[in-house]
């Protein structure tokens, strides 16, 4: 089917709220019938989510506490980009805010939408190899705990629903996939 | 590290739009510091999401526009739950409507957040087998392309940047890690 049989045409849009981590947007929308409705759209800057493997295969997982869902997550390492922001330095950025270590190699490999239903966010997931460890800088007031997972226990981790974040979840599952852990 | 000690405590919290699909909360939170923050809340009835496989082994995908990134991406059929209703009904529903498949078999697999810095959404994830073909009943005005893809044609779209959402991603991931495609 020709993409352009499914398109919905921006007719109308107003800012609903404008804040420091989204902006929410409601569009009126002209179907492809002719119809219109109204599309809710979450604007998110995108961000980035690394999977960080050390010289004995362990991955660096970091905990904090997530607000929306009322618990501390097991996440791999993340963060949002900065206006401008190069994906790459941004994943280097947070993997040395968030857990101290450095990276030699940062390889992208894939941009998803998290939600793309009702938000534009885009997460770039890297893997981060050849690492070095510094000490951590958490933003103030960022609490963050860190662990070096091996494989065996990632496993164990997940077959318990301990890891419950999805960008974690794909990215240690595409890490596998590739025999990197 | 005990979780209590990560914990954010709400002290205010204002509603700044409630819709179709989404509310959005704006709160003063306590942090463990015991300093004041603001944390933008994006409240979602969560959903499912369903890796379907046939007897040949592929995968059936859905093809539909997604405006707020402005294109039209191949998912796993997928949608989002009515309130009180059970994410297993949801997951058969769905794919029905969006496919015409049933299915003898709905697997649970894992529930995860799409995005829970700034949203509450939950995905529960499934593999459906022992499918049976009929008519899909897509909703009003929901234009869905559907196509059957094996392992081979999967690895493909996946390695040209052809599925760009998430929770697909990890779908196939799993499905892929556990033998099933």
């Amino acid at each position: 089917m020709d993409e352009s049989r499914l398109v919905e045409r921006q007719v109308g849009s107003r800012v609903v709220y404008r804040g420091n981590v989204l902006t929410l947007r409601v569009d009126d929308v002209e179907l492809p019938s002719g119809k219109r409705s109204r599309r809710e759209v979450v604007e998110h800057p995108g961000g980035v989510a690394v999977v960080a493997v050390d010289r004995d295969g362990s991955v660096i997982l970091v905990r904090q506490y997530r607000y929306p869902v009322r618990s501390a997550l097991w996440e791999i390492p993340a963060g949002k980009l900065d206006p401008g922001e190069d994906p790459r330095e941004c994943a280097a950025r947070e993997l040395e805010e968030e857990t101290g270590y450095r990276a030699a190699v940062l390889e992208e490999v894939v941009p998803f939408y998290t939600s793309p239903g009702f938000c534009d966010e885009v997460l770039h997931l890297f893997f981060a190899k050849g690492l070095t460890a510094g000490e951590d800088r958490p933003e103030e007031d960022e609490i963050i705990e860190t662990r070096r997972v091996r494989r065996a226990g990632l496993d164990e981790m997940i077959a318990r629903g301990e890891i419950r974040d999805g960008k974690t979840l794909l990215g240690l599952f595409v890490a596998m996939s590739r025999g990197l852990i």
